[in-house]
C-alpha cells in the first residue's frame, strides 16, 4: 500500500528489526523510525520475525533471493508440497518502494471445536491436530504499509482468532437447521427467558424458536449465516486490538489490508477491510466477491466522522472536498466543493476555514485520507500520524470488513472455476475480466490431474502483472508500465473440497 | 408515513388550522397538539391552507369530499385539464389513519434563467411566464406524517428552490460542451486563479478549462451532470431550512418524504429522501431509479450518530441493536447484537447499558427510529420529539436526497414507456414486477391518442393498491388487504417531451 513516508529508512529498520532470526529474545535497535511513524520503544523485539509464509518452506538464502528488488524473483509453492483444496500461490516483492516484501498470506485447514475448561480464557489455541471438530479453510492475503508488522502477525493470528470465536458457537453449528437463539446462558448454552411459558422446555426442542418468536413481541429471526458473518467481523476486530494490545510488548509496525476467505459448511465467506480483491471465476464468468475501500469509496464515511468530530482533525484538515488545495488569494470567491451528504458538487463562498487541506484528497490510487494513507480500512496503524503532527489517523480507519457469502454447496463448479485473491499490485494493472480469461485460458491448456495447475495459473497471472524488466521498467507485453508493487496471488480451485473430506 | 403519535387529535388540529380558506391571517388554536409533537405557538397561521395540488382544481365542496375515509374517493385530473408531457396523475386519502389526506404532489414546468438584479436576493421568484430561460419540468411527491404543513409547503416551493439554485449557474449550462470551472468570480463569472500564467485568457476560451487541468496540480473534473445532482441535493437542504426558518412566523405541521423527478436538458434526475419509489418501465422492463430511506437501509448511519453523538440519545436508548427488547432478568447473560460497524450478529453479554431501548427497533415497515418515526429521510420534523420526552428525532434524520440520473435523449421510448413515481401507499401492497405488468398492460388497451390514458393508467394502479370496501376492510382482488395510507401516483410518459417543446 502506498503511504507517504521515509520508505527507505523504514524497511532498513524492519530489515534490522525482522530479518533476523533470532525471535522474541533478540532488541533491535530501530535506527531512525520514519517521522511520524515512530514503530515502538527502541528496545521491543519483534512480534514474529520478518519471513515468507511458511508454506513455501524458504531457506534463509532463498528468504535473502527474494528480497531483490533488481529481478524480483517470483515465488510459488514447490512442486511436491500442496495446499488444501490443490490452491495455487505465488508472490513477487515490489520494484523497491519498501525493502521488504509487505505483503503475507496464509493458508490453512483448522477444526472448530468447543472450547475446553483450560482454554476457555487463551485466545490462541494452538491446534491440537487429532482432526476432530468442524473443519474451516482460511486463506488470507494481508497487504502491509509502513512496515511489514501487522500484516506478519494478522498473517499468523487472523484465522485462529475466527476459528476460536467459531468455537464458542459451536453448539450452534452443530445444529444448523435451527435458528440460533437470541439469548444465551453465561456460559454459552441456549437460555431461555425465565418468565415465560416453555422455560422448562429443553432448549434442544425443536418447537422452542418459533415458541419464542411468539412469546416476544416483535424478535427477530437471525441465521446462522449471519451469526458466522458476525464472528468474521467480530475477529478482525479482535485481531485489530491484539495488535494495538501487544504494542506495548513488542514492535509491530505499520498496518495492512485484510482479505480472508473462509470455507465453512458448505458456504464461502469472503471478508475485506482494504484494497485487496477477490473474484469468483465461474465458466469464465467474474463474480466480484469484493468491494475496495480507499478514501474515494468511503468519502461520505470519513467526512461524516471529521463533520462530527472536528477535533479529530487537528486543526489542519477540513472535512469538505474540494477538486483541488485553495489559494489564499481566493478566499470570497466561489469554489466547487462536496460535503459528507453529498453526491454532485455545488459551489460555495471560500472562507478562512476552507484553506484548511481537504481530509479527503487526490484522485485514484493518489486519494489520500488526511495526506497520508490511501486505504480507509484493515489492521494496525494505530500510531500512525500525519507526518510532522500529532494528528493520528487511525480514528479515521476501520478494521471491520465487508463479508460477503458464497454458496459453494448450492453451485455445480467445474475444475476451472476458481476464487482469485490478489493483493492491489495484481489489479491495479490487470482487469477482473483480464484476470478471468487468462485464468481460464491457462487452466483449459493445463493437465487436469496435474496439482500444480492452480499454482502455475497463479504464477501466470502474477507475471501478467509484474511484466519483464526492460530499459525502462517492469514492462508488460503491451508496453504499460507493469506493477512496481508487491504482488500476492491465491488461485482457489471451487471444486477443491470435493476431493478433500 | 407512519408515526406513532395521537394521530386523531393531530388531524383534529390539523383540519381546524388548515382547511380553513383564510389564509395568513387567520389564527387558529391548534387544540391539543398531539405529545411530544409541538406545533409551533397556537397563534400561529399556516403556511399554506390545506389543499390537494392545484392541478386537480377541486371546488370547496370536492375538496371536503375527497376527505371521506369511508368511501375513499379516487381523485384523477379533469377530462380536459392536462399536465405537462400528458403526465398521468390520481391521488386517494387514507382509510382513517389521519383526517386529511397528507400526501401532495405537484408537477410544474418553469425556466432557469440568470438571476436579475432586483432578484438576486430573493430566494423564491415568481414565474414571469415569458417562456425564456432553460425548461425545466419538474415532478414531485411527498408524503406527510404528522400533520401536512411540511409536505403542502415542500409542493409549493421546492421546484422554485431548484430552479433558482440552477439559475445561478445559468452561464454554465448554456454552455454544456465544456467542464464546469472549478472556481467562480464573487459574481458568480468564471473566474482564473490571479498568480497563475493564463490568467489574463476571457473566461469563455475554450482552452481555459484544460489550461486550468494543466496549471493545477490534481485537480478534478467535475461534470455538469454532477454539478446538477449538487445543485438539487442543495436545494432540498434549503428547503428543509427554510420549513425550519418559517416555523417561526407560521404553523407548519409534521414532515414528508419527498421524491422529485426533474428533466433538464435531456436529462432525467430523480431524487428521493424518503420511503416514496420511482421506477421506469422500459419495454416492461423495471428500472429503479430510487432506493428507500428507512430505519433498517440507514440503520448503520444512524447506529454510528448515536455511538459518536451518544448525548442525542437522551440516556434513553442504545445504538446498539439487539433482536428484541431485553429483560432485567437477563443482565449478564448473552445476547445477539450488532453496532454500527456490522453486518452479521455476535453475542455479547448483557450490561445494565443494554436494557435501554434501541434506537432501531423492528423489521420492515414497522421499523422505527426511537420508537417514533419509520422514515429516516426527509424534510421538516424540527419539533419531533420521542414521545413524553425531551429527545428530538431530527438530527438522525437527512434532508439530502439519494439522485440517480436517467439519460432520457439517449434512449429512444415508445408511448408505453413511463416513469411511476408514487408514494409508500402504492408499493407496499403492489410489487415493481405488478406495477410494471398492470401499466403496460392497461396502456397497451388504451386509445394511444387518448391523452387521458396515463391518468386512466394511474388510476388503475391506485384502484389495484387501495381495493375495494368489503365486510372486512379494503381488499385486494386476491382478497389480501389493500393498503389503508394515503396513495399518489404520477405515470409520466418517457416520449412526453417529444411532443412538446
Amino acid at each position: 500500500m502506498p503511504i507517504m513516508m521515509n520508505k527507505v529508512k523504514n524497511a532498513m529498520s524492519n530489515l534490522v528489526g525482522g530479518m533476523m532470526p533470532h525471535g522474541h529474545h533478540h532488541h533491535h535497535h530501530n535506527h531512525h523510525p520514519g517521522g511520524g511513524q515512530p514503530c515502538g520503544p527502541d528496545s521491543l523485539p519483534p512480534r514474529f520475525p520478518y519471513g515468507r509464509p511458511d508454506f513455501l518452506d524458504l531457506s534463509p538464502e532463498l528468504l535473502q533471493y527474494s528480497t531483490e528488488h533488481a529481478s524480483r524473483p517470483v515465488l510459488t509453492l514447490k512442486r511436491g508440497s500442496r495446499l488444501p483444496w490443490q490452491t495455487g500461490y505465488a508472490e513477487v516483492i515490489n520494484a523497491g518502494k519498501s525493502m521488504l516484501n509487505e505483503d503475507q498470506a496464509s493458508c490453512e485447514k483448522v477444526f472448530v471445536r468447543k472450547p475446553t475448561g483450560k482454554h476457555r480464557n487463551s485466545t490462541l489455541l494452538e491446534d491440537n491436530g487429532d482432526g476432530t471438530g468442524i473443519p474451516l479453510h482460511f486463506w488470507g492475503v494481508f497487504d502491509g504499509h509502513a512496515g511489514s508488522g501487522a500484516a506478519i502477525m494478522a498473517s499468523k493470528l487472523l484465522h485462529r482468532l475466527i476459528r476460536d470465536r467459531l468455537g464458542e458457537i459451536c453448539h450452534l453449528l452443530e445444529n444448523p437447521s435451527s435458528a440460533p437463539p437470541i439469548c444465551l446462558a453465561k456460559n454459552g448454552s441456549p437460555y431461555q427467558a425465565e418468565s415465560k411459558k416453555g422455560a422448562d422446555k429443553e432448549p434442544e426442542d425443536p418447537d422452542a424458536v418459533s415458541d419464542s418468536t411468539v412469546r416476544f413481541h416483535m424478535e427477530k429471526v437471525v441465521s446462522l449465516e449471519s451469526l458466522v458473518m458476525g464472528v468474521i467481523e467480530t475477529a478482525f476486530k479482535q485481531m485489530d486490538d491484539l495488535i494495538e494490545k501487544e504494542k506495548a510488548s513488542y514492535a509491530i509496525s505499520g498496518g495492512c489490508c485484510a482479505l480472508a476467505a473462509i470455507h465453512l459448511m458448505g458456504k464461502l465467506y469472503v471478508a475485506n477491510a482494504g484494497d485487496s480483491r477477490a473474484i469468483i471465476i465461474r465458466n469464465n464468468e467474474v463474480i466480484p466477491m469484493t468491494n475496495e475501500f480507499t478514501p474515494e469509496s468511503e468519502r461520505q464515511r470519513l467526512q461524516y466522522l471529521g463533520f462530527l468530530r472536528p477535533e479529530l482533525l487537528g486543526n489542519e484538515f477540513t472535512h469538505i472536498e474540494f477538486p483541488r488545495r485553495i489559494q489564499h488569494s481566493e478566499l470570497g470567491k466561489k469554489m466547487l466543493y462536496r460535503d459528507h451528504t453529498m453526491t454532485g458538487w455545488a459551489y460555495k463562498t471560500i472562507v478562512e476555514d476552507d484553506l484548511k487541506f481537504p481530509l479527503i484528497y487526490g484522485e485514484g490510487k493518489k486519494a489520500r485520507v488526511m495526506a497520508t494513507i490511501g486505504v480507509t480500512r484493515g489492521l494496525g496503524d494505530h500510531d500512525l500520524k500525519v507526518y510532522n503532527s500529532n494528528i493520528y489517523i487511525k480514528p479515521f480507519l476501520s478494521c471491520v470488513p465487508e463479508v460477503k457469502v458464497y454458496n459453494l454447496d448450492e453451485n455445480k463448479h467445474g475444475p476451472d472455476d476458481v476464487l482469485v485473491m490478489g493483493t492491489d499490485g495484481l489489479w491495479d494493472v490487470t482487469t477482473d475480466k483480464e484476470v478471468a480469461d487468462a485464468v481460464s485460458a491457462y487452466l483449459s491448456c493445463c493437465d487436469p490431474s496435474d496439482p500444480m495447475r492452480y499454482t502455475l495459473a497463479a504464477q501466470d497471472l502474477l507475471m501478467r502483472s509484474r511484466g519483464v524488466l526492460k530499459e525502462r521498467g517492469w514492462r508488460l507485453p503491451n508496453e504499460k508500465l507493469g506493477s512496481g508493487d508487491d504482488i500476492t496471488v491465491f488461485v482457489v480451485p471451487l471444486a477443491g473440497h470435493e476431493s478433500e473430506t
